[in-house]
């Protein structure tokens, strides 16, 4: 996929990560372009989460990326590390450190080699292209695979991509996204635009329920497609943060299993969604989806234990097209929810009042797999 | 060991579960006795709790208790099978089913087999003891061994009983617990003193975040001591409140190591318990834990998710003897803390601030064991 017209990238592998993996990734706008951005509300945010909140409302030409080294917890020197990273890059691209964004992802507390990153931006600048894929290939972690997702809507284009694997139980932000559009927009406009489709989307999606040091989602605009309709844009990119949110669960870390919990009947919609993340949290529940077993038990217990003054008579729940607990009683039938559970994705449909708000969070299983792929690392 | 003068058990197997494994416990005081309780405040509470609750402020004379159902949200019929239960225990006891406490525990959402409760009391009665052992193995569920503690002070002899091992995380109360003693006390200030042990010892133990829906701890005083001294009797209650919590979480499901994190500095012993238990809820740290790896950013990551105005400035995390966070920035040698996290028994210290209280909280490892535990079951 190609970025929209103004917005080149490269991705290059800079000793971050062992093994000569792809770490580094930059992205370059031909001129000074519009951005929105969400970030982590995580009070141990990390150095480059603290620059980019600086620079909002500043036009900016280019976002450098560094995977393997999260450059959280670090303190003065992380901070320094970011803006030699952005000093490094201004002086290439030709603008001030104050247009250029930094975003990183790997473990917390670890010092960046930011030496490594400065070396590697001038032969990273000499292979910019139009093509996401190597940025794309270098800000990645656990992940299985990149993951780009585009949309056109109203002559203008929107494409983005992102990271996930773990620590990802977004709440404001996710883990890293990168979404561009060749759209002219206002900057209030665009910041808008993105919240909005971050809200419904990425603050929807729970792995672990670990909210992480780095969230980030940018949203930059180029401009270079003019007369473009904002509210066909904001569906376009919402389209493609719904798409990215969908495949960081799919490609969860040590995880197969997609698990869609709807929500239905909340007297808000907020609410609903802290009832679908409070199942997507327990423990219990997603060891159950990991074995295939339908016990739903676990999920009514979640909701009770999140809203104290859930009344169970109101309560319906739901795997895929079996009603398991219905007004307060188990009802349906074990073994056909059994066989609900037993494919690549599990729908959960958890009726808690009668209001007419209905919001989906997406969930995943919890597996060995994931606890042995986290037990060992930073030592 | 014995309970208190006046207090006989007994348990026996009556076929709930498989292989005729015990799952049936009774307690009878030989006089009416005043108790005190603290219920899990999950909103699918189960039907037992419910009969419980609107027993006090009366005296009892008998506790049930069954292993291997929980008798949680089923309805009309769970709340059925609670009174039959009690009407049954009653007419053997010779007392009204209002003076029979019943309590369950085991999978959600199943109906209860009352009839086997009912026919197997009789035969329980017939061998009333004052050893707590049988009754202490028929409540336990995937539990390694019945949990026990005793402490005399000041003429009262106190002694209880618990089960703990997964959906372990007590707000207000834990997984069932039976504490009796001989002392007199009036049933207010015996509500007080278990309220008061009960906030300091199950309300800071974590398993896996998952609070259940029979959560239980009953006090009984059967007053066959008399002229005892109330406050030494509070301190022996909390006393073994504590023994018996720190038992449950080293017997957590799957693991071998114990997680003592300890916080300190927070504005009020409450705000330090929720941050001690937003560590102890984190799947990585816990999956960290599992493979004794020194990875401190998924703590301060735990630590800024759920204080948002945390000052990382002022934080420090220690594991062991090892400070590895000190005011913002790496710090100390990560082999070290890697040795730290070797043994049975992890020391984790979390400074959040400058005020002087200091809590622990008492949590444990993930392990690929209680996913495996928890994958199957239900259907």
């Amino acid at each position: 996929m190609r970025w929209p017209r103004g917005i080149r990238s490269a991705g290059t592998s800079c000793g971050i990560k062992r093994g000569g993996k792809p770490d580094l990734g930059i992205l370059v706008a031909d001129s000074p372009i519009t951005w929105a951005g969400t970030f982590t509300r995580n009070a141990a945010a990390a150095a480059s989460v603290g620059w980019d909140r600086s620079l909002m409302g500043r036009e900016v030409r280019a976002v450098v990326v560094n995977s393997g080294n999260a450059n959280a917890c670090t303190g003065a020197v992380g901070r320094s590390a970011v803006q030699a990273t952005a000093a490094a890059a201004a002086g290439l691209v030709g603008c001030s450190p104050g247009e250029v964004l930094v975003s990183s992802t790997g473990p917390i507390g670890v010092r960046l080699p930011v030496n490594k990153v400065v070396d590697a931006l001038p032969g990273a600048l000499e292979s910019l292209t139009e093509d996401v894929a190597s940025f794309a290939g270098a800000i990645v972690t656990t992940d299985s695979h990149p993951k780009v997702a585009g949309s056109t809507a109203g002559g203008a284009t929107v494409v983005g991509v992102a990271k996930g694997a773990a620590m990802i139980a977004p709440n404001m932000a996710t883990m890293l996204a990168f979404i561009a559009t060749d759209a002219a927009v206002e900057r209030d406009r665009l910041q808008t635009i993105l919240s909005r489709s971050v809200d419904v989307t990425f603050n929807r999606i729970s792995v672990d329920a670990c909210e992480s040091t780095n969230d980030s989602v940018f949203l930059l605009a180029a401009g270079t497609a003019r007369n473009t309709d904002d509210d066909l844009l904001a569906k376009a990119v919402e389209d493609v943060c719904r798409a990215l949110a969908e495949d960081i669960v799919r490609d969860a870390e040590g995880a197969s299993r997609l698990v869609r919990i709807e929500v239905c009947g909340a007297s808000r919609d907020r609410d609903a969604v802290e009832m679908g993340r409070a199942v997507a949290a327990s423990a219990l529940w997603r060891s159950a989806v990991h074995g295939g077993d339908p016990n739903w038990g676990r999920i009514v217990s979640a909701l009770g234990a999140h809203d104290r003054s859930l009344d169970l008579g109101m309560v319906e729940v739901w795997i895929g097209d079996e009603c398991v607990f219905d007004a307060g009683e188990p009802a349906g039938s074990l073994e056909r929810a059994s066989a609900e559970m037993q494919g690549e994705e599990v729908r959960v449909r958890c009726v808690v009042g009668s209001h007419p708000g209905v919001v989906e969070v997406l969930s995943t299983e919890l597996t060995p797999e994931y606890v042995n792929l986290n037990a060992g690392g930073m030592s």
